[in-house]
Parts: C-alpha cells; structure tokens; sequence
C-alpha cells in the first residue's frame, strides 16, 4: 500500500512535469504555425489576414480541440467541499487527506453559478494562465516597444493634435459608449434578460474605458509595408499608443470610483475623487518610467575616470537596460500605479537618452532584443485570445448586449475622430484631410488591452458578460476592419509608395496620396510651439548634455558660477568632438521656428560648408521613415566650451 | 456586509497582482545589482568572484532579508484541516467558506513533519518558484546555448577523449560518490543520526548521480577570459556539457530503479531496466533533438521557386529557430525523454546545419539572442540559488552528511579525471599533460544542474538531505574552486595569452604555457579517426548538401539513377557557386587523415592558388579560438555537377 502510493505520487509528479512541458509546447507548435502561415502569405503579398489575426485564428481551433477532444479526466475537481472551520481563504491551505497532507494554492474566488461541470477539465485549466502573466511578462515588452519606436520628430510635430485625440477622445469614447451600453442593459432589461440590480451605470463606464482602447497594430503594420503617409502614421500610432494608457488609468479609476449611497445616483465628490486619481496615477506612473530611463541613461553614460564604459561590454549593457526598464513597469506595479504607463514612457526617454550613449553593437542588439520580444509577445497574446473563446469556461454571451457593444463601438469611434477633427481643423495650418479622418475611424481596431482589462476581472455576472463581449469585439474588428485595410486604403487614395503589387494601381494611388500628403507638407507650426520650445530648449542645453554626449557641453550652457559642477558632468568627449544632435535637423527644418527659437534661446545653428549643402553626421537614429528634410542636411561644429553662433547663409 | 466582502475581495486581488510584481522586482533587482558589480570588477580585472558567484551572493542575502525581516501574516495557513470526503487530491479542490467558493489549486505534497510554522509566511513562499519554470524555461536557453556555441573542431578531435569523461567518468564519479555516501550513511545510523530505513542504497546512488553533474561555467569564463589553451578548454567544455546530459539521464534512471523486494538488495534484472532505459532515454533524446535541428535547416533551406527564402524576413527565421529549439526540449519532456539532452544535441545540429543556412544579419541576431538568454538565465539560477537557502522551508542540515559529501566529491572526481587520463593517453599521441588534469581535477564545480536535480523532488527527509547538502556544495565549489581558478592557472603554469595584468608574469606564463600546449599541437589524429571519417564522408556528400548550401551539389555524389530526386532536393546556388565548407578546413589540416580520406571517400580537395598558398573564404563560424590552421586558409573549387579531384600540391 505505502510502496504503490508513492509510486502514483511520483507518476503523478512526473506527469505534472511533463504537463507544464505540454502546454508551453501547444503555445510553441501555435506560434510555429503562425510564422509559417505569415511567411507563405507574405511571399504571396497576400494582406487580408494579417499575423495577429492568423495567430488568433489557430489559438481559435486549438481551442475547439481541447474542449472537445480531450476528455475530463479529474472527476473530483467539480465538486465543492464544505469548510466550516474556516473564515476566509487563506493563501495556502494545507489537507490532511487519508494521512497525506497536501498544499493547496490559493487561485481565485468563484461565483455560486460557475461551478458547473467543465471545471474539471484539467487541460483546460492549464491553458488558461494566469492574468498576472499577461500583465507582468507580455504586455510590458509591446509596450516598451511601442515607446522606444516612436517616430520622435513626427510625433512632435502633431503633438497637440495626438494629445486630444488620447485623452480627450478616449473620455468621449467612453461615455459615449457608457451610455450606449446603458441604454442597451435597460432594454435588456425591459424584457426580462437580466436582472435591474446586477448592471449599475458605473458598470458600463466600466466597459466604455476598457472598449475604448484601440489597437491598431493590424493596420500599422499594413501601413509600415506599404509606406502610407507618415503624419497620418504618427497621428494613428501616437493616438493608439496614449490612448491605451489612458483607456487603463481610466478604467482603474472608474473601478474604484465609489459613490456612497445609490450607485446609479451621481455623486460628485467621488466623481473628481476619481479624476484626481485618474491625474495622480497618470503623473506618478509618468514619472516612475521617465526615472528609471534617466538612471539607466546616466549609468550608461558614466564616465568617471576609473571606470571604463559600460558600452564596452554589450552584453551587461544590453541586461542592464533590459531589467532597468522591465523594473519601471514592475515597480509602477508595485507603488499602486499603472505599469504600462511608465514602460511607455520610459520608452520614450530611453529612445530619447539612453539610446545615444549606446555603442552602435549595443543599439542594434537592443533593437533587434525589443522587436523580437515585441513580435513573440504579441503573437502569444493573439493565440492566447483565440483558445480563451474556447478555454474560459464561464462565458456568457448576450446577442442584444453584443449588438449593443458594436452600434456603440462605432458610434463612440465616430463621435471621437471627427468633432475632434474638426476641432483641430480650425487650429492646425496643415488640416487634417477627410480621407486620413475616414482612416482613423476605419482604423479602431480592439485588441491586447481591452482583452488584458476585461480579463483581469471575471469574478461575477456582469463582467464574464463583458470580458465575452470584447473579445468577440477583438474578433471581429481585427479579422473585419483588419482585412479591410489594404482595400479601405486603396479606396481612400490614400496609398502613398508604390510596392509592386500592381504597377497601374499602384501608380494611380501613389499620385493620390502625394496630393494629399503635400496638403499637410510644411508641418503644423502654430501647434504646439510654445510649448515645445521651452521644452526643447531646457532638453538641449541641460538634459541631452548631462544624460548623454550630444548637446553643447553643460559648461557653455550654465552659468559660470556653475562650472566646477558642470565640468564634472560633462563627458569628456563633449569637448572638440562634434556634437551630432538629431533634434536639431529637425527644428532647422523649419525656419520660422529656427529663428524664433535661435534668438530666444541662443543655441549654436549651423554653419554651412563649403559646397554650400548643410551637412549631418552619420547618426542613426532609431527610428525608420523619412527625416523631413527635403534633402538638406547639416552638420554642427562646436569647439570646447564656446559655442558659435553662425546664422544660415 | 455583501459590499465590505466585495471591497475586501478586490483589494486581495490588487494585492495579487503587486505581489507578482515585487517578486519579479526582487528577481530584476538582484540581476541589476549583479550587472553592476560584474562591470565593477571587470573595471578592476578583479578575478577572484565571478558573476555567478556574486549573483548568489546576492541571493543569499536577499533571502537572510526575506526570511527574517518581512513577518508572516497569513496566520492560518500553517493549520492542517481535515478532509474525510476526499480520497486523493485533486488537482484542483473547490472549498465553500461562508458561502463563498474558492478555488484551490494542488501545488504539492508534504511531509509530515514539515508542517512548520514558516509555511505561512506568504513571501517566503511566493519567492520559491515552480521546479518546472526552472526546468522547462530557464535551463534550456543555457543548455542550447552550450551546444550551440561547442567549438565543433576542437571538440571532434577530442571527441573520444570527450566520450570517455563524460559517460566512463560520470558512471565512475556517481558510483564513488554512491559508495562512500553509504558508508557516512551506516556511520550516521550507528551515531543514531539516522534510521536505517530512511536511507537506501539507491538514494544514496541517487544523490551520487545529481552530484556528478559538473558546471564549470565560472572556470570556463575566466579560461574564455585569460584565452586558457584552447585543448584544455574543450576538454573541460565538452566533458560538462555531455556530463550533464549523462548524470541527467543516469538520475532519471536511478530513480525509477525499483527492486522488486528487499531495497538494499541487488536486482539483476531491476538493473539492467535501469540500464536498457539509461541507453533508451539518451539515444530517444538526441534523436528527438536533432530531428527538430534537421526540420529547422530544412525550412531556412527551403528553395522552391515559389516561395523567397525564410532568410529574407530575418525576424520569422529567428522567430522559427527559438521556437523550434525550444520545442525540441519541450517534445522530448512531453514524450517522457530527457529534454536537457535533446536541446543539447539540438543546439550542436543546428550550429552544424542551421547556421549555414542563415541570412548574415539572423546569424548575428541568433548568436546574440542565445546568448543574452544564457546569460539571464545563468544569472537568475543562480541567484534563485542563493535564495533558496533561506527561503526553502524544510532544509536538513547533517554535519556529518555534509563532510561526507565534500570528501565524496572530492575523492570521486579525482578518480575520474586521473585513471581515465592515464588511460587516454595510452591511446592518444598528444598526451594529456599532468597539469592540464589538474586543472580538470579542479573544475569539478557544481551548479545549476546538480541544484535543478536535487530541487526536482523534496518530499521525503533523505530528499532533503541531499537538497540541503547539494546546495552547500554549490556554493562552495563555486566561491572557493570558482575563485581559486586564476591563481590556480598561474601555479599551474597554463596561462596562455597576455592579458595585461602583470606583463611580465604573463610573458612566463604565456611561455610556459606555449611549450605546454605544442606537446599537444598536432591533433590526436588516431583516436576517433575511422569512426569521424566515416561519419565525416557522410555527413559532407549527403546531409550538408541536403540541408545547407555547402558540400557538392548532390547530383554529383548520389548515384547517376538518383538524379531527378538529387537535382529538385539541391538549392540552384550549389551549381556554380564557390563551395565553402568549414570542416574541410579542419580535415585538410590533418594531411595523413585527409590523403586517407580521400583515397576512400574521393570527395573534392582543394587547389592552391596561384600564390601557393591555400585559402578560404570568408565564412564566418560561431566558434572563437584559433582554428588549429597554422596559418594556411583553403579554398574549395567546384564546377557544376563535376567534383574535381586535385591533390595538395
């Protein structure tokens, strides 16, 4: 007897080993599949399905063939056993079962009507993993990513414009959906399909602000191929990527907004109680990833005599920078804030900073390290939405509801994109064209952090509601609006470069988008230049030259009585090279600007040499697409310590 | 009351979500903090602590902290409940507490008398991870990474040299080991240490095979670092990487050795099942790896004309790669094999086949790629190492066990490494010098695998025991072996290559060391060849044209009938391209076992160039060191379909 339970005990140890083996091999054999699949459509330039849609295709039929192939071998797990001694669920509970204690681990509460007979499938459970993974492991890397490949310039430029559509476009979008969606659960309940108590308004601001973050990676990715107009790229890329910050804070702030009395009553000291934390959570998560780049920036850019460069040795450069920027999403996590805010703004200030002060082995590896860990991630996230149709086993999918979510959806796009348009219109002096706002609204597609928000609550009724809902959402717009964007492109005329597809057509919607794109050519000045002088100004005179070897050294740019301090921070290097600063050719580019800016500011301008072209050093930069520049390019001289002043001749 | 539950719920599932989040931190911490220090030392060529001993260090004293500062609120979980229903556990138990479900997930089994107080510290607990991360994600980037990075030539010349260590001397080490256990073993029962029963022979062959794995990974880091001579290097490399794979195997063996009556007893038959699944396990997991290995250069290899070449979307050949490497371990734990040795022999395929076939930028990517994998995986086990001193629960600390243990390993590596050697270079021309064995003798470290070993099953007292015991020893072998290694080469006289410490001692050392390493300049040309040959010829006329762009085209070496299915199976760039192929390289270096090959295999040899001398091009290999060329360089030249057949001028 005691000879053949431990011998069970070790086969089922052995098997339990094995099982973590089985599922991480389904997720490979998935994603297998799926790089093949992108690789035979891409040798047939085939672009209705992209890779994330493939991906969610195959996460769909494996789906299907765990539920209802494999069997439910774990008969006892459906049970529900009474414990009277205990109080609340301890985090670990340890079993004296026949003689044999067993540890049990604390997974999750589950509601009285949930316990039903799937529960006992064992394989099922294993594929449903836990959302703490999605939150910790894969969402950071797609995030980081987005920030560090942000095309700087671009999104400079339209600013403001990427500013309203993000914060105050996602608040429309969420109430607007709120009470669409409110609307819909009155109805529903009109006619008996659901309970008064269980929807409360809150509720369906719940799933406003998580609906409306947009991910339009599908589309950004057909854009990138087939090098549709940059500005109309910023503005949906800057849009998707704030917009998701926001959709979370928002979306964190509206379940905890709790009203004292009648939950469907409005109640304004937790109303602005909410918009303070929605502020507070956005600033302190903002600032938490911009700290942990400026450390990384500084330790890649230390240079105390006794040490030699971290750039010498890539590998811990490349690790360094890795944990220091995984660490601001985990530790924003760990403080009560937003971690995909600060991974994205770290992004964004690693690109800025840290980025330069790399040896050019260490900015490749960390591109390449970032997209990949991009590009996996993603792709497990798109399968995983696929089996979670299949795997989650309390789903509750409410037709009226759906239609609901999809009018509301729409309309709550709509009601974003082309008042705000409009709106911008009037302040910008290259407008935002008709056929880009069509796009835009084309463009909304739901994808990682709808799924990532409604998955991490399914405790009762209404949220399993909504966490089906969105993922049929998912579904649809990424296979339907997906698909649909290479035709909706060509029907806009709003494909720029010709890629070979169809030489005519190709020709024809080349001509299109040029005469569009010369519309918005000479950049929207007037927007954002107070502020981005100012801020530019600070950022090149102490920032870029304390955090990296670009810039006037900081003892040109302090006051004197400064300069023991700042002699100690410059890098040596800062004095007699030449200073390469990308930022720089990008406020030459426009003249008006340069002036303002060269007698307010009083930074060097360049000289130009002697064939009379304005000349820029060979810094790479990381991100891709053109410069802008129509052709010029400068280059900066400076001497140790005195900067020049030259004017453009 | 309904609404306080709720309130109390979500914020347990916030805490939740932080809780993963400062773990990983902790984790993220320890490795910046290891970063750092290794660059600290690198600065001061500070060789006395590598980073795997720092990054345990620091482990260790993150778990003093853990353990002792942060206090243990979960106060109920050290109670053992009662549960008459049940008869088994299940894998997932489902408990009503107050009329509220929970769901409870089966983690393990335990002891008895392991129902301690500190059970309940929750921190404690989250921080020791699943043994099945350890084994399925963080072991096989580095095991890959060893294979993938095997310094082919060297180690096929020492390949039989490589052999007998790694399979005669774990066999002897693990038996040694073993036998001296028992007797330490008999001498605790007789100081009343000990029950009788408690302790088997086979458990104490059991902790013999765990601690027969060898992980030199500190001395082959310096030995990189210093350019130790590259004979010596392979010889230590080769021998851990394939000494891993045996004790894995022999452990797994050992473990399910199951006499049929008395435990002490010898079972002939019980035995040789031990030995039969010893045999079937390796060769079902090499087999399982390479086959992954060979679908992966037959992919990247694919040329039919429709499709372009994987190479050209570096990212999916990268993607594809990981993935399917990855798998390979993944299979084979599935399939009940070993996946350590699989991903092994996986790697060696793939650096051999794969590898040629690469883009030059997937190439670079790839080799990074594993690498940065290696090294947070090596750092993070090792700083789980650390931890896990003071964070496991249920350590035995036996003195006597222990010294035991320390003479064990001792006595059993140096009978190993001394007959073994006397015995080889009975066979060898180029003897293996006496200092060379021991430095063998001394880089006897234990590490990651012997720790994954015992970490695999801690259920019983005697299992701890050793878990306990394998832990200290890591942590010696590493601190006092891993730091004495610099010195020790210096006494020894191997230092080969100046590195700019101390000129002049180098310059002794680099001569001593030279006249060391010319005994052995030549390569053993007996040992291995007829074996190598034949693996050789076949290798190069059939797989590598097959599945790399190298070799002859495969019209020219398979008979004239094979024709059809030779020309579809070639790739279009074999006709007419200049043919590289590294290995010739090393078989043309060996001129008695190249005229002999020649002679019975008639592949193509070389012809000088006009200049007399022999040149290759310029094919990058992943493996550093000298090629063992002595200065000459060879190029092959083909004509379509026609092997030509020239003989060294």
């Amino acid at each position: 007897m005691e000879k053949l339970k431990k011998y069970v005990s070790v086969k089922d140890e052995d098997d339990f080993y094995h099982q973590g083996a089985v599922e991480l091999l389904i997720f490979n054999f998935l994603l297998i599949l799926t790089i093949l699949t992108i690789w035979l459509f891409k040798n047939h330039r085939f672009r209705f399905l992209h890779e994330t849609g493939g991906a969610m295709l195959y996460g769909l039929l494996m789906g299907l063939i765990i539920r209802y192939v494999t069997k439910s071998p774990d008969v006892e797990s459906g049970t529900v056993y009474e414990c009277e001694k205990l109080k609340t669920g301890p985090s670990t509970l340890l079993i004296n079962i026949t003689n044999q204690v067993y540890e049990y681990q604390y997974k999750r509460e589950i509601s009285q009507h949930n316990v039903n007979g799937h529960q006992g499938n064992a394989m099922l459970q294993k594929m449903t993993f836990d959302p703490s993974i999605f939150f910790n492991i894969l969402l950071p890397p797609i995030i980081f990513h987005a920030g560090y490949s942000l095309k700087k310039r671009h999104f400079f430029r339209n600013l403001g414009s990427i500013l309203t559509y993000a914060f105050l476009g996602t608040a429309i979008s969420c109430i607007v959906i709120g009470l669409i969606m409110y609307g819909f659960v009155k109805a529903m309940v009109h006619i008996g399909q659901l309970k008064q108590w269980e929807f409360h308004f809150t509720d369906c601001l719940f799933f406003g602000s998580l609906m409306s973050a947009t991910d339009p990676v599908t589309v950004l990715a057909i854009f990138h191929e087939l090098n549709v107009d940059t500005d109309l790229y910023t503005l949906l890329f800057g849009e998707s990527v704030l917009n998701d910050a926001v959709a979370i804070v928002l979306t964190h702030s509206i379940s905890i907004y709790s009203p004292k009395e009648n939950p469907n009553a409005f109640d304004a000291a937790a109303f602005f109680q909410s918009v303070g934390n929605f502020l507070g959570i956005f600033a302190g998560s903002f600032f938490m990833g911009s700290s942990y780049a400026v450390v990384t920036a500084l330790i890649s850019f230390m240079h105390l005599t006794k040490f030699t460069k971290l750039c010498e040795f890539p590998m811990l450069e490349t690790g360094l920078f890795f944990l220091l920027s995984w660490s601001a999403f985990l530790s924003a996590e760990a403080a009560g804030l937003t971690g995909i805010v600060a991974v994205l703004f770290c992004g964004v200030t690693q690109a800025h900073y840290t980025y330069n002060n790399l040896s050019a082995d260490s900015k490749l590896r960390t591109k390449q390290l970032f997209e990949f860990m991009n590009f996996l991630a993603e792709n497990v996230i798109f399968c995983y939405m696929g089996l979670a149709l299949f795997t989650f086993q309390n789903h509750i999918f409410n037709p009226l509801f759906i239609f609901g979510a999809l009018v509301a959806v729409f309309v709550a796009r709509a009601s974003n994109i082309y008042p705000l348009s409009f709106l911008l219109n009037l302040g910008r002096k290259q407008r935002i064209p008709r056929n880009f706002q069509h796009m835009m609204m084309f463009s909304g597609l739901r994808g990682a952090i709808a799924f990532a928000l409604a998955i991490r609550d399914t405790g009762s009724q209404p949220k399993q509601m909504m966490f089906s809902t969105a993922l049929l959402m998912v579904f649809f717009t990424v296979w339907v609006l997906g698909g649909g964007t290479t035709p909706m492109l060509t029907w806009l005329q709003i494909r720029s470069v010709l890629v070979g597809v169809d030489p005519d057509e190709d020709l024809k919607a080349k001509a299109a988008s040029q005469s569009a794109s010369n519309l918005d050519k000479n950049t929207t000045k007037a927007e954002s230049a107070w502020l981005f002088r100012i801020w530019y100004g600070f950022d090149h005179k102490y920032l870029k030259p304390l955090l990296t070897h670009t810039g006037p050294p900081l003892t040109s740019t302090l006051p004197e009585w400064c300069n023991p301090v700042a002699r100690l921070l410059t890098s040596p290097s800062a004095y007699g090279d030449q200073l390469k600063d990308d930022d720089t050719v990008y406020i030459i580019n426009n003249d008006e600007l340069t002036e303002n800016y060269e007698s307010s500011a009083h930074i060097p301008v360049p000289a130009l040499d002697s064939t009379g072209s304005i000349q820029a050093t060979g810094k790479e930069d990381i991100q891709e697409g053109d410069l802008g520049l129509g052709g010029y390019k400068l280059q900066l001289q400076h001497t140790a310590g005195q900067p020049q002043k030259n004017s453009l001749a």
